[in-house]
């Protein structure tokens, strides 16, 4: 009985690499707004199910194969273990709808279900995969190392942003309990995304934080422009919860940049100042703060996960300062930016204040999603040794100076 | 006698083609603005020369060796090989100092007289080798080739700004006919050099032209920030030139777009805004123009030697419309920030304007050249065929939706 126990669990674990095998080698299949929306007013569940039910196994045996390369030292920690896990755990869960019948109501409700547990077993993925970092961090790291990590953990959670993306689209249209009873939203995307508004929620909801912990905060003056029509609002097909996390983080540190600056200099706050531009192709946000910004040395260390500050666990998140930053912010903000073709850019000014610009496709067709995919490339980043610098190590005594060389 | 010259040619060559491959062995020894300052106040001419005879050719090798990897179709452009045959000269000529006595007056004289004539042979290097990067274009290329020929010219265009500089500095400390009577500059480096003086000369040299060209041009507004000492001017250690150079560049750049952006609406010209702040580490300078901007995925364009009209060759200059941009400005206005470990960036709003910055560091002591070394990091990127994109390419049509696969 035990003997056929173990024996049934290697063949599971032998199945489930091929199956990871197998899945991986399809591209994952960005879709554009424009077709999220498109299928969103059709709302055509079989439709969803049929392109998820293989969509959702592809995207996720592409990333599983990377989790599979990392360094063996953070492989192995628990927490990645867990997350790896929790993977496999969902993986196997989808692949059981792959030969059921599309037209049957319970096997759809079933799989909208299924999709809504795979959301929660994952819900704290960024959390948990820091930990491991952390726990690796902390046996020293080599360069390779943290060069692996950072385009590991940039792909990884672009990957999270998307399985997210699209289980949320499918519940919000077809789980009944979830549909809002009047919204103009198709999914989780709102045709008529006012940037303007959503730039004024997220300051407000960052300005509550501000002034809960520093009893102050700077204040927000918006400029706009519309380049196309001066009268017309700045609707924007987005997905709004998508632009207030860019905004709200923005938002966060750039206060608490200007409170911290300014406290030590006893003056008052300079606001905070923001443009917002509706061009043909981009629709640009740009944030510009007056709070002593970071020399050019330091911004790519904002964006790199090794020396962030990891995000706390869930359970510690209560006792984490509301503006703590430097955790895991604004690289995500830059994924989430990222993901529809768009860019989040900081260019600071030290001593005096930081601009940060958020750039979105102004037409929702070329919002495509940007998805990474396993491929011989993708492989090679995890393998090749760095070679040495192609430019020369600034070193601050050079060699040969003054020394005469007679060949 | 005859076979006897192509006998002595082919042995001139061969030994060529050992001392480039011995000198190509050492890498370039990076010096930093202190120690040009710091050695230009001991002024040694001894020194200096013992230096240049080695590092000249050692950091001319090391570019000649990345010349030779170039693929085969531009490198047989007569352009090149012309380019070529004035780096061989020059680095033959370099050569004959190797075993000669450094104490010996004539010597050095002679030396410097040689040092002027490779300055004024290398004269035309930039629209020269444009003009064989023209006449490949025109065998139409690959995006292999794009991407190498970005690579080599970004790195011998840098390789070239440092031959220049070295060759000024020594010229100007120790050719009595150069040295200037009163100067407080050393060599070729302004040791208190003003950084909003530089800003209003070279947007007055810019207005020049755009009145020339357009009857009209844009104001200029300027604040400036010391977070260092709020009553001390904007004093750094930096090349004038140098800095001219960038913003000379930048103002034509935003002068053109925003009388050009303007123009179509018969509207008055805003003006452009110029913020010049001093931190601790940074010297930056943003230069903020309303010329209706780039879209984000033109950006790059800009700084792409293969996307830009070549600037037109030195007989024709005086035709050439004078705020025609798109040439190899802005990438070279890039290489100049970058030699000493500083950067342009451009980040534009579009619909709106553009946004430029120029960074510098503020210490002497961390402004050390930026220069290209050959080494097999470098040669791989020559040889390597580049591999699929790791991130799925975004299509207007994604596969697989809507169709349902069996395992």
């Amino acid at each position: 009985m035990r003997i056929s126990k173990v024996f049934m669990k290697c063949v599971s674990a032998a199945n489930l690499t091929r199956q990871i095998e197998y899945y991986s080698r399809f591209s994952p299949s960005p879709l554009s707004i424009k077709q999220l929306i498109d299928f969103g007013a059709d709302a055509c569940e079989q439709t969803s199910f049929a392109f998820l039910r293989h969509e959702m196994p592809v995207r996720m045996a592409n990333i599983m194969k990377e989790i599979n390369l990392l360094p063996s030292p953070l492989f192995q920690t628990p927490s990645v273990q867990l997350v790896y896990s929790w993977f496999s755990r969902s993986f196997t869960e989808l692949l059981k709808y792959q030969n059921t019948n599309e037209n049957d109501e319970n096997i759809l409700k079933s799989f909208t279900k299924t999709l809504v547990g795979i959301r929660n077993r994952h819900n704290d993925v960024v959390p948990t995969m820091a930990q491991g970092v952390l726990q690796f961090k902390s046996f020293g790291m080599e360069p390779l190392n943290n060069q692996n990590v950072q385009y590991f953990l940039d792909r990884f959670y672009m990957s999270r942003i998307s399985f997210r993306m699209l289980i949320n689209h499918h519940t919000l249209l077809f789980d009944d309990s979830k549909r809002p009873a009047q919204s103009r939203h198709i999914g989780s995307i709102d045709p008529n995304c006012d940037a303007v508004k959503i730039v004024k929620d997220a300051y407000e909801n960052s300005k509550l934080l501000c002034d809960q912990f520093y009893s102050g905060c700077p204040g927000l003056e918006i400029s706009t422009h519309n380049s196309q029509d001066k009268d017309e609002p700045f609707g924007v097909v987005y997905i709004p919860s998508h632009l207030h996390h860019m905004l709200f983080e923005l938002f966060k540190n750039a206060m608490r940049a200007t409170v911290e600056h300014h406290n030590k200099r006893g003056s008052t706050y300079p606001p905070l100042n923001v443009l917002v531009i509706l061009g043909k192709e981009d629709l640009t946000i740009k944030i510009s703060d007056r709070g002593g910004g970071v020399p050019l040395s330091k911004i790519d260390l904002l964006f790199d996960y090794m020396y962030s500050t990891a995000p706390p666990p869930h359970e510690h998140r209560a006792r984490a300062a509301p503006l703590a930053g430097f955790g895991y912010g604004l690289p995500i903000s830059r994924l989430y930016a990222r993901y529809f073709q768009g860019e989040l850019n900081l260019l600071s000014l030290e001593g005096f204040g930081t601009d940060a610009f958020i750039y979105l496709k102004a037409l929702s067709s070329e919002s495509v999603e940007r998805l990474p995919v396993f491929n011989r490339t993708a492989f090679r980043n995890y393998m090749d040794q760095p070679g040495a610098d192609d430019w020369c190590a600034p070193s601050r005594e050079p060699r040969n100076v003054g020394i005469t060389w007679h060949p």
